[in-house]
């Protein structure tokens, strides 16, 4: 009973050396060596190539190595076994970090402040919206969501949450689907993109999104930060919006391309804050021990957790 | 019974008229006028001149308009009447967010990824250290210092705390005195400074403790965040230790002369990061409200709150 670990643009070596200690009694094995296909029960899945865990007669789930799913259903010859998601505290500790400090720099004018700075400018504009005047909408309710919302809050930021389908989360106003999203719009001054990408998601960070957003805020036009796929945007509305003034400042960590392509404006639109898709990076280890948990709870006839729904792709 | 506003370095016409707004059967006068000397009971400071308090027979107490009151204790011709500070629930949640901004920005590079975007370098060196990693250490547990312990804890942070005379606060560990101070720093990646400015703390960030602040931390050397007090920090030693490689960082919000001279080295070195004394502003409707609602508790016989000790300076 192997475990296939099946991995693009990160190296494997140090995920299968790290199966090797946690997993002692299996074999592990990787897609760039030959293998027994028949001895595969397991696939552990970073953007797997396509048909990579096809004709694995055995294999009886797959584990995502980092947060998100859609690089597993980008496969469309992905095997019928369950997939399992990464819920880790770490990395959901790691997301908010990013969020609070993001929501915390664009309410406190840290970019304004620092180019100040660099031309020795003490200005007496010093009046600041604080925390609870400033209001972010949070979209994607998940774990994510969930924990960012809480700490903005603690921050004593005004905080909403969007989700596809409802969600109730104690204290927080939440508003679902299509039909309550205006309205969810129309207080937010700081979205935040916490969502899964899936068919209905993909694109959604758009024109009609963006023009949707409050302008009568404190900030003297609406922001976004994306810190959950590059799937989600369309970047040129983004900039577009930017240039409009529909749009006051978008902070990045994901892009339809990644790495971001040199030649691309939005690195140097002042508009702009690009961070290089690290809002919050996995904690291999805790992953590994979240897959060797995974494993013993399907052999001891337990169900694994964070089975994702196909339905919903997340 | 008069309230004499007395400010230098702000404008006062808006707060002359806050007054009378609040206090509308209340003689407001200034400093810049004639006004009858005996009428005077209360005096509202921020950075009065020395001598101008003196010589009012009937004076009761002196409101500080902004945190702190070493600019009140500075006139040595002080009279001996209660002294007032400002707890505002609004200034304190401004530290609050200058605090985990800055302690978040130190965790998450946030100047380096800032200066790759400007060099539009996607980098791979993504593994960053968790908010638990980072020891940060707290210098002052009054109202400022135990709001911004308990909202770093929520983010994640090791924190712990150190004030001259032992407080003790649920769940921080609470180190106290001359005697614990090394054992405080020698445990601190991330010292914030939020102490009042006294005779005793005057220069207390000096190269003795920046000396002792811990080597072994995950960012590669300590870091100091002051938003207390410009008098607190000698600012040569801060840029020798920066240079010694002793310190790697210093957020600054204030200065040992306000405005920062265009000349000073802290504005260009690559290791400091500089704000013009904004890191909590008052909300002056809320002073102006809280100087109010301390008229009315003299004047019902109440205890004023928040009376400075003259001993301890504050």
């Amino acid at each position: 009973m192997s475990l296939l670990v099946a991995i693009t643009g990160w190296d494997p070596a140090p995920w299968v050396e790290r199966f090797r200690r946690l997993l002692p009694d299996r074999e592990i094995v990787t897609l760039g060596e030959p293998f027994d296909r028949r001895a595969v029960h397991y696939a552990a899945s970073w953007k797997h190539p396509p048909g990579a865990l096809a004709g694995l007669p055995h294999l009886e789930a797959v584990f995502s190595l980092g947060a998100g799913v859609d690089h597993v259903f980008a496969d469309p010859r992905l095997p019928d076994v369950p997939i399992l998601r990464v819920v880790d505290a770490d990395l959901t500790n790691r997301m908010s970090e990013y969020v609070v400090l993001h929501c915390l720099g664009l309410l406190r004018g840290r970019r304004r402040y620092l180019d100040q700075q660099a031309e020795r400018l003490w200005l007496d504009d010093k009046k600041q919206p604080a925390a609870a005047d400033l209001r972010v909408g949070i979209m994607g309710l998940g774990v994510l969501g969930r924990d960012a919302a809480a700490k903005l809050r603690v921050m004593g930021f005004d905080v909403a949450g969007w989700s596809r389908s409802r969600r109730d989360v104690p204290g927080l106003r939440c508003f679902a689907g299509e039909a309550e999203l205006p309205a969810f719009l129309a207080r937010t001054d700081v979205l935040v993109v916490l969502l899964p990408l899936t068919p209905d998601t993909r694109g959604i960070v758009a024109r009609p999104l963006l023009e949707g957003l409050a302008r009568d805020g404190v900030l003297g036009g609406p922001c976004i930060v994306n810190a959950g796929r590059g799937g989600l945007q369309v970047e040129s509305d983004i900039l577009a919006a930017l240039d409009a003034g529909h749009l006051k400042h978008a902070v990045l960590d994901v892009f339809e391309t990644e790495p971001l392509p040199k030649e691309s404006p939005l690195w140097t639109h002042p508009g702009v804050t690009v961070t290089p898709h690290n809002a919050a990076m996995s904690d291999p280890d805790a992953i590994g021990r979240l897959v060797a948990d995974q494993i013993r709870r399907i052999e001891a006839g337990e169900e694994p957790r964070f089975v994702v729904d196909r339905a919903r792709g997340y």
